[in-house]
């Protein structure tokens, strides 16, 4: 497939450019008679909109989602559902002076190399823009998993630049514009953005995901283990740099006796492993990490080359994020809900009829 | 698909359990005319081989590797190529006393969940002995990225438990078992392992990998993106619990000002992208970095339940590596070259027509 | 992948209902660079469309092409396209009595049975309406393989009822209803189809279609033949039966000396294969025929079920065509179209750089 | 995917040559917990051995299909299973006379521009050789339809030549060497077959397969409905050249009133449509025909081509089937096997928790 689609039974496809008419995208698999609430995927969508707050982009987009097929009187009818968001904040003169140049850091340079031609308006299709329908996907993955599995999966900022940031309570996490788990830090953060916007420049961002409500069993070995397909959503989001599963880099300096999650029939002990054993799932909570770069386009100029190959000063001008962070957690949390939602229907086409012998052990109280 | 295979156009699919009979896979989507050097082949197998020195699971396996298909008179033919390993020092008896019980930290606990039955003599699927076939696979992917197209790929030891280790030297890697590139480090690994496995625990271990030599425009926005296929093979590894592109969990501090690679005629100032802008190759080298946990096979004896959910204490006999990152780095580097062969691939099925404008950018000199 | 997708490297997946508020699709692969011409893409769309003859459903939709995305300023950018077509004049009312119950010979008892619930409007996703979206995407196939290749797919009515017709002249094709190559059998046609539509009934039909200008060595063995991924195409057409490729079921009779088509440095003297032999493309034409069933939705009663599982009488009202087949030859150009697009881009990933020895031996003189 | 593999949950990946050393298959998704009984998967491959009677190949080969992976204690594991059959009887100095030159009607010409080059000894990949394979998978997907849905799937010859063959009774099918299932009829076979094989010409065949006890709701609207994927799977098999589902290409002269199978609470009145409509099983018998042409390998003189574009004269020796069809009912059993085991956990897939309204009606006793 030419990559623009993912998953393989629970199936989001999706196009459109920043600045096109129209993004839109196809849900394929989703199981029938699910009852939709439109409400509940425009709640999503408003999550990751622009313009919210000062910290973000200003574009004003109102990110109006329309269903155009798959759901009937209410439910869906396991047919693909199409979904369009059209753009209205279009500023394509914006972009005008950077058609025959490649921005530092940005994807100009390698999608010219790659199809010999690009849309320059504000990035075409490598802009994150399009992941407004990625959202708009994994929220009917969010409604099926909550209805029928009782899994939830939320994410928070965990780092932004050099301020590490703990987790205090999820409820805080949709009162902030930061999608900060601590409301206690939240000045500081606006400060720090704040200055942030006022030097021009931009700042990198760590975001922490958790689904609970786990079924033990997701995950196909060996090469589409749930954490690999984890790792590919994640990196597969724009910015993100680096992926972390359960503890991730730290378990680089750990000892064996100290990782390993013992278990017990009251549970496991622990959850270094981050809910995930031989890419398979334990049931623990799946836990994922993840390290997103500053955004390349900034007001500062940066030295770079244009088509015919001569040296160019480029200044980013149009409307962008100072911290593509701050917007990432309903997007990652998107990404996450159709790895598992992909998974649960992968695994009931092989496994619908397993009796698994021996009581679930039970995740580890407090996670 | 059940998991089993990885890639599209250069596919590879596996089988075999780690005391079964044999293990085996298929290389599709090979280019026919490929002059395929078996001694090659079994060198990058023998690189990852078991029993090399005393710091590997004592398991002495040949590893003869045995092409079935796909080669006529020394060349591919462009048809399925499949390769062939017997199984030669299976013990399954090793593994009765863990039949009936879930080693903390494996794959025991979910595969049986899973599939409601589980191969225990090894770890049967879940084992890395699997990883023996994506080993061979891979090295066919460099016998063609090298001939072709100058790619190559390397990996070494970047991190072992607490001690991190620098880069000296490509040449030293294959002279220590460590597959450490600062020669200067050898005799302190020796003796930090010879502790570990009198101790009987194990630990982690980081990796570094390079693709030097790569083309530009490989990775297929917006979700099959270079990285998040290379984020995804790396994660599929076992024992993998991180993965970073470029400089990766660093980004999250950095400036935009600090972390865009800028660009001049004479070349990109830096790689902090590590080769990948908007999921797509930009020519320089592709920079990726690896978290492995500590193995969970211990002699010390660990909390767990069994089948039947009671408590039960657990102490893995059989034979194991203290640190499976030790013998990673063939197979990351075969995985790294399994990504970039398929993208070459599917790349060219789109764009093999395309005249880009304009003249490449050397990567950046020094790397 | 949950079926509503086709091909590869070339993929078009759609979405939307009968009487929905609109279809869509998304064509991904599109090699960039490519002219589009709106125009011939709304000509094709142009050709299945109901309402323009006496012959076929009332239905009047204008089926306007959007293009959505993939095309910047004209041509291709090599992300993917998307397309939508508003529905118009849907009458959903026109349904409401078979809500209930299962027309026979249609998919409502199978679409209830599999999915617990139905779209009844129309037939909902199982209703030809869908369609649309193929011949759209189709037609942008059509234009790179003329551009490209020199490639030309077309077809025509062979038989009607019980009634063959002859092939006389492609460019009477398209100058009456019944897409009949044979402009002196039209009168008679016509009053077929006007006695049919007074009686109330309906008929069966048979497609010709050729592909000439075929490049030698598009297949993949051993699955993915080319023909057996026509067949695929052909029979997910609604209402096919039957499919055959070059002499068809003709082959049962023949002997071997017969059949083979022998070669001379001049050409080939025979095309009984049909332009594939061993499932990869000959270079001669590629010739394939369809067989239609008589449509099912018919104002005759016929006995059938309801719901509850109760005996009742079904009368079918709303607009339907008396002869399905009368509109199938711009849909079966397309899947063709489509199939052999796909082809060639995933021949050319593995064998973009094959020098292939010898001559290309001419296709047979004549077809 | 390269082509070398069917089906998406149920798959089944081949690779091996004609006269390499061995042939070899992965079986992927099996549900696990299957008993698999090495013996009828044997019994199987024997049906379509050479070598039985004088009317095949004389070929000698064992067939003996060794089990590598996925089954434990008898049972399957959920793993991916691995087969393996060694080639015994290779004679590839029989085809050294073909190195150079292109025998008419077969692949050979096609593969080389293809490829650029080709293993010439018995086919290559081309062979038919290759479908042992395809008949050992099928037989585990046969032992978990019967076990599981009481599925049952048998084919037998219809027509020889110009012999049109009834049916009488299934029994009759395996007592002789031509799958018919009218046991009279077989002296006539042996003596048409004693003639033609000393004429040195070949025949094509047609064989009618039957799948009884289908579940309803199989099939992936609207791309991968369920026939679109037996037309792939039947069209795939060698020297296949038709294929019709239900009443195939008598459905052209046929009226809708006649074609439409009515139902009744009691059971559906008839099966025209071949236990399929819109794509998705009805739970009536799915009926497939299929048309074999004549081999085209004949010692009777072909005029072709050699390499170097030279006319040649080309007379085929070696070993061979004076009708291809003669061994193909186990072939095409096993491959409709495998489409209905997909579509089975793709179906479950998606709607494991359908609790579809109304009974099921019967399929038309007598059928």
């Amino acid at each position: 497939m030419p990559g623009n689609g993912f998953g393989e039974r629970f199936r989001v496809s999706s196009f459109g450019e920043s600045h096109g008419p129209a993004l839109g995208c196809i849900v394929e698999g989703c199981p029938p008679g699910l009852a939709v609430d439109e409400a509940l995927i425009q709640a999503d969508v408003e999550r990751r909109r622009t313009g919210r707050s000062r910290h973000t982009s200003q574009r004003r987009e109102p990110d109006q989602v329309r269903i155009l097929s798959g759901v009937f009187e209410g439910k869906t009818t396991g047919t693909p559902i199409g979904l369009l968001v059209e753009n209205q904040d279009q500023k394509p003169k914006d972009y005008r002076n950077i058609a025959d140049r490649f921005r530092p850091g940005h994807a100009d340079y390698s999608y010219m190399h790659k199809y010999g031609r690009r849309d320059y308006r504000g990035g075409g299709r490598s802009s994150a823009r399009e992941t407004v329908m990625r959202v708009a996907a994994g929220a009917i993955a969010r409604q099926y998993l909550r209805q029928h599995l009782g899994v939830e999966v939320r994410g928070y900022l965990a780092q932004l630049g050099e301020i590490p940031l703990g987790f205090a309570d999820w409820s805080a996490v949709d009162d902030n514009p930061f999608f900060c788990a601590d409301p206690e830090r939240v000045e500081e953060l606006e400060a720090y953005m704040h200055r942030l916007r006022k030097s021009g420049d931009s700042v990198g961002a760590r975001i922490n995901l958790v689904a609970t409500g786990m079924p033990v069993g997701l995950g196909e070995p060996v090469f589409d283990r749930l954490d690999a397909d984890v790792a590919k959503a994640m990196m597969g989001i724009n910015a993100v740099k680096g992926v972390e599963v359960g503890d991730g880099f730290a378990c680089v300096h750990q000892k064996g006796t100290e990782h390993r999650d013992e278990m017990t029939p009251e549970g496991f002990l622990s959850n270094h492993a981050g809910g995930v054993l031989g890419g398979i799932s334990t049931g623990q909570d799946l836990r994922v990490s993840i390290a997103l770069k500053p955004t390349s386009s900034l007001r500062l100029p940066g030295r770079s080359v244009d088509v015919a190959g001569q040296a160019v000063e480029v200044v980013t001008t149009g409307r962008h994020d100072p911290c593509v962070g701050l917007r990432a957690v309903p997007i990652a949390e998107a990404m996450l809900l159709l790895v598992i939602m992909d998974h649960w229907l992968r695994h009931r086409a092989q496994n619908a009829d397993v009796d698994a012998p021996g009581p679930r052990i039970p995740a580890r109280p407090g996670e």
